[in-house]
C-alpha cells in the first residue's frame, strides 16, 4: 500500500516538503491541510503588493491548484487540524463545513508557520490596528490604506521596514517605532543600522528607536499612538514585533521543544517523535557557527528543511546542517543584506570578533550608475575565519551576500578571502571587489 | 639606503604593484616606466568609451597623476625600456627627448602586459584596419567611427564583442567574424554561446562563426571584407583576435619562459632570476584545478599577481595560489560571465565532467523585473567537485560568477551547493536561488 503522508501547513515549507517527498516517491498519498483560504504563496511578498510593487495578492501565489494537480498532491484549504495524536499515528481535521475526520499517516510533517506576535499594547484591540501575515491580512491593510493619510508601524525589522516603506510609497505620512536603539536588531550591528536609518528618514520614513509605543489611541478606530508622551497621529496601526511558532499542537501531542521554544529536531528534521518531521517557522535550527540552537524563522530556512523532512518522510535520506542566517531586503532602493554574525550576537555567545567596515562601488568607479556600497567583515579573532558579513549598497547585495554565505560556510579565514578571484568588468564589478578590499583592510587591522 | 623598486609597466599590473609594495616599505624609492602617454588607466574600460557609456578615455584614467605624487611613486611616461641586464641589476631606459639611462634596481618587476595579436590576414596594412589596447588606439577608432556607416570586427571573444555592440550602439551597421565554431571560445561552451550569440542576433549585431577572413578589401583605405566568398562592406576593420604577452626583453635577459610561452614565475611571483618579479598579461598562471599552467590575461589576474609582486619585492611575504579564470561581461542588456573550467576545455585536459543548465529568474517570479538567467555547472565526474559554472542572464550574474568562484575555490561539492544557504527577498532574488537549482538538477543526474 502506498505511504500516507500528511502536512500540516501548505506555505513555503509545507509545499517545499511536498515536492520533495513527491520526488522522492512517485506512490506516496501526499495530504497537504491549511486552515487559510490560499495555499503556496510567498508571505514575504505581501509588503511589496501593499507598497504597489506588485498588482495583487493572488499575483504570491507561487503553487497554483495546477501544480498540486499535476503533482497528485491532495491540497485541503481551511482544513483546521486540531489535535495530533502520535499513538495511533493520526491528525484530527475539521474542514470548513464543519465536517470533521481523523486522518491516519505513516509520516508527518509539521510545517505548521507561525502568527504575528502581539505585544500587551494598551488599546490594540482598536479598529485599524492590524498584523500582517496571511493575504486575509494584507488585503485588510490595503483597504484600509485606501482611506488613510498616516501609519505607524510598531516594530523595526524586515517586515516593519518594509511595511513602512510600503505606506510611505503609498503617499502615507508613516512612522516606524522601535523599541530597541536601532532598527533591524537581528541582522545588522547598529554602525550599519544607523546608515540604513539615515537613507530610509531621506526618503521620508519617519523613525523613532529606542522608545516604546505607550497606547494606541482613539475611541473604537484609530487615531494615533503615544510614544513616549508625543501624540503620533495615525489612521493605521500595523504590529510587526516579529512572529512565534504555532507549536502548541505539537506540544500537547509530546513533541519536544528545544530551549529556543520552537520544535526540536535532528539533522533529518524528524521530532523526538518517529515518523513526525517538522521544519519552517515552527523549529527550531542549530546555527553554523555557533553550533547551537538559534530562531531562524526565514523563507530560506524554510524550504532547505523542507527538502529535508520531505525527503526523508517519504523514505529518502537528507540532512540539513544548519543555518547562518542569510538575510536580504531592499528597502526604497537601497538593498541591505547580511549573513552570519553580527558583533553584537557574537559578543552575546562568548566570541570575540574583529571587524572592518569598507565603502566601495558597486561598479568601476568611472562607469556610470555605479553606487555606493559598505561592506563590514566580522572574523573571530583566535581562528581569523570569517563569522559575519553586513552590506547596504545600491545593487548586487543579495548575490555578494551569497557569496560571503559560501565563504562563511568553508570557513574561509580574512586572509583565504583578502586573495579570493572575483570577476570584472567595468558596466558590472570593479577588479577588486569591496568585498576582497573589506578583508584586505581586515587583514591589515589583525596584524 | 632606501631600496629601489622599478616597475616596468604602469598599467593594471604596474600600479597595483607599486601600491603594494607602498604599503609593505615606506621608504622604498619606487619607479614606473611606461612608454604610453597615459598611465592607470583601465584598458577594459575602452570599448565602453566608444560605445558611448562612458564620457572620454580620460575617464578611464583610474590612478591619476595624483595619486602617484601622494604615494611618492615616480613615474615615467613614454618611458621604452630597451633592456634588461640581470648581472648588473640594471634596466636601459630611452626617455621620449631621446636621452637614454642604466637604472639600477634592487626589485624589478616586470609587469609589461601585451599588445594585440595580428594574424597576417593579406590587406591588414590598410587604412582604417585598426587593433583596441591603448587609449591612442581607441581615440583612433573613436574619429574612425565618426565618418562610417559599416565595420567589421575580427575575432568574438570578450574585447571583440564588445567593441562590436559598441559599434552597432554608435549606429554603425556591424559584423564579427570568428574562425572559430562559437563565439567566445575561451569563456563558453556551445550551448551557452549560441544563447548568448542569439540575444546579440536580435540586437542587430551580425555574427559569422567557423569562417575566417580571407583579405580586407580596398585600395589604400578599407572598403570591406571578403569571408568564405562573401564579400562585407566596411570603413572600419577592427582585428581582435587575442593578445601577445610582451616577454621578448625578459626573455632576452634569460629570464624563463614557460610552456605557455609566458614568463614563468613561482607562487611569491618571482621568476627564475632573483629578485626580478613578473605579472600581468606577460605572466603565466598555475590554473587553481588542473594545477597546469595556463594563459589567464585577465584584469583581476593581472592586479592579484602585482599585489603578491609588490609585496614580495618591497621584502614582504605573500604567494600568489593560482587562477580560477572568473570572468564576467555586458553585451546590450545581458549578462554574460564563467568561472573554472568549461566542459570543451575540461575534456581536452582529461578530466571527466557531468553538466547540467538550468534556467530561472533573478528575482521571484512574480516581481516585476525578475529577467532570465540560466546557469551551467559542470562537476568532475569522480570528486563531484564543481570544476566551471556558465550563466547567461539579465541581472545578478557578475555576483554569481563571484559565488562561484567561493565553491569552486573551497572544492565544494554538488551536494554541498544543492543545499547551501542563500538570501531572498522577492525583488532582489529565490528563495532558491538558480545556482542552487542547477546544483539540484546535476545531483539528480548523477544519481
Amino acid at each position: 500500500m502506498a505511504r500516507r503522508i500528511v502536512i500540516i501547513g501548505a506555505h513555503a515549507a509545507g509545499c517545499d516538503a511536498a515536492a520533495a517527498a513527491r520526488l522522492t516517491d512517485r506512490e506516496a498519498e501526499i495530504i497537504l491541510l491549511t486552515n487559510e483560504r490560499y495555499a503556496g504563496y510567498s508571505r514575504c511578498g505581501l509588503p511589496f503588493v501593499i507598497g504597489g510593487h506588485i498588482k495583487s495578492f493572488e499575483d504570491l501565489i507561487v503553487f497554483p491548484p495546477s501544480y498540486f494537480r499535476m503533482n497528485r498532491l491532495d491540497l485541503r484549504l481551511e482544513a483546521n487540524v486540531t489535535n495530533i495524536d502520535v499513538n495511533s499515528k493520526a491528525v484530527e481535521v475539521q474542514y470548513r463545513d464543519g465536517r470533521t475526520e481523523k486522518l491516519q499517516y505513516d509520516s508527518l510533517i509539521i510545517a505548521a508557520g507561525a502568527r504575528p506576535a502581539m505585544p500587551p499594547i494598551k488599546g490594540r484591540e482598536k479598529q485599524g490596528v492590524y498584523v500582517l501575515r496571511t493575504i486575509d491580512d494584507g488585503e485588510r491593510i490595503n483597504r484600509a490604506v485606501e482611506n488613510a493619510k498616516s501609519a505607524v508601524v510598531v516594530g523595526a525589522g524586515l517586515i516593519g521596514l518594509e511595511l513602512g516603506v510600503a505606506f510611505v510609497e503609498r503617499g502615507l505620512k508613516t512612522t516606524v517605532v522601535e523599541l530597541l536603539p536601532q532598527i533591524l536588531p537581528a541582522m545588522l550591528d547598529k554602525d550599519m543600522a544607523d546608515l540604513v536609518q539615515k537613507e530610509l528618514e531621506k526618503n521620508n520614513l519617519r523613525i523613532i528607536t529606542g522608545k516604546s509605543v505607550d497606547e494606541i489611541l482613539g475611541d473604537d478606530k484609530v487615531t494615533g499612538v503615544s510614544v513616549a508622551g508625543e501624540q503620533i497621529q495615525a489612521d493605521i496601526v500595523v504590529v510587526a514585533t516579529g512572529v512565534r511558532g504555532n507549536v502548541e499542537l505539537a506540544q500537547k501531542a509530546g513533541i519536544e521543544l528545544g530551549e529556543t521554544k520552537l520544535i526540536k529536531v535532528n539533522m533529518r528534521m524528524e521530532t523526538n517523535v518517529k515518523d513526525v518531521y517538522a521544519c519552517g517557522d515552527c523549529v527550531e535550527s542549530i546555527h553554523l557557527i555557533t553550533k547551537r540552537p538559534v530562531v531562524c524563522q526565514l523563507g530560506t530556512t524554510a524550504v532547505r528543511q523542507a527538502r529535508v523532512a520531505g525527503i526523508n518522510a517519504a523514505g529518502g535520506y537528507a540532512v540539513f546542517p544548519g543555518v547562518l542566517g542569510a538575510t536580504v531586503t531592499k528597502l526604497f532602493d537601497l538593498e541591505i543584506g547580511a549573513v552570519g554574525l553580527t558583533e553584537t550576537f557574537a559578543k552575546r555567545v562568548g566570541i570575540e570578533t574583529v571587524s572592518m567596515t569598507f565603502s566601495g562601488k558597486t561598479r568601476a568607479a568611472y562607469y556610470p550608475g555605479a553606487m555606493p556600497i559598505r561592506v563590514k567583515l566580522t572574523a573571530d579573532r583566535d581562528t581569523e575565519r570569517i563569522v559575519g558579513a553586513q552590506i547596504v549598497g545600491g545593487e548586487g547585495v543579495a548575490q555578494r551576500i551569497n557569496a560571503l554565505s559560501f565563504a562563511i560556510l568553508n570557513e574561509m579565514t580574512v586572509k583565504d578571502l583578502a586573495r579570493a578571484e572575483t570577476c570584472y568588468a567595468p558596466p558590472l564589478s570593479e577588479t577588486w571587489d569591496p568585498m576582497v578590499l573589506a578583508a584586505q583592510a581586515l587583514l591589515r587591522r589583525m596584524k
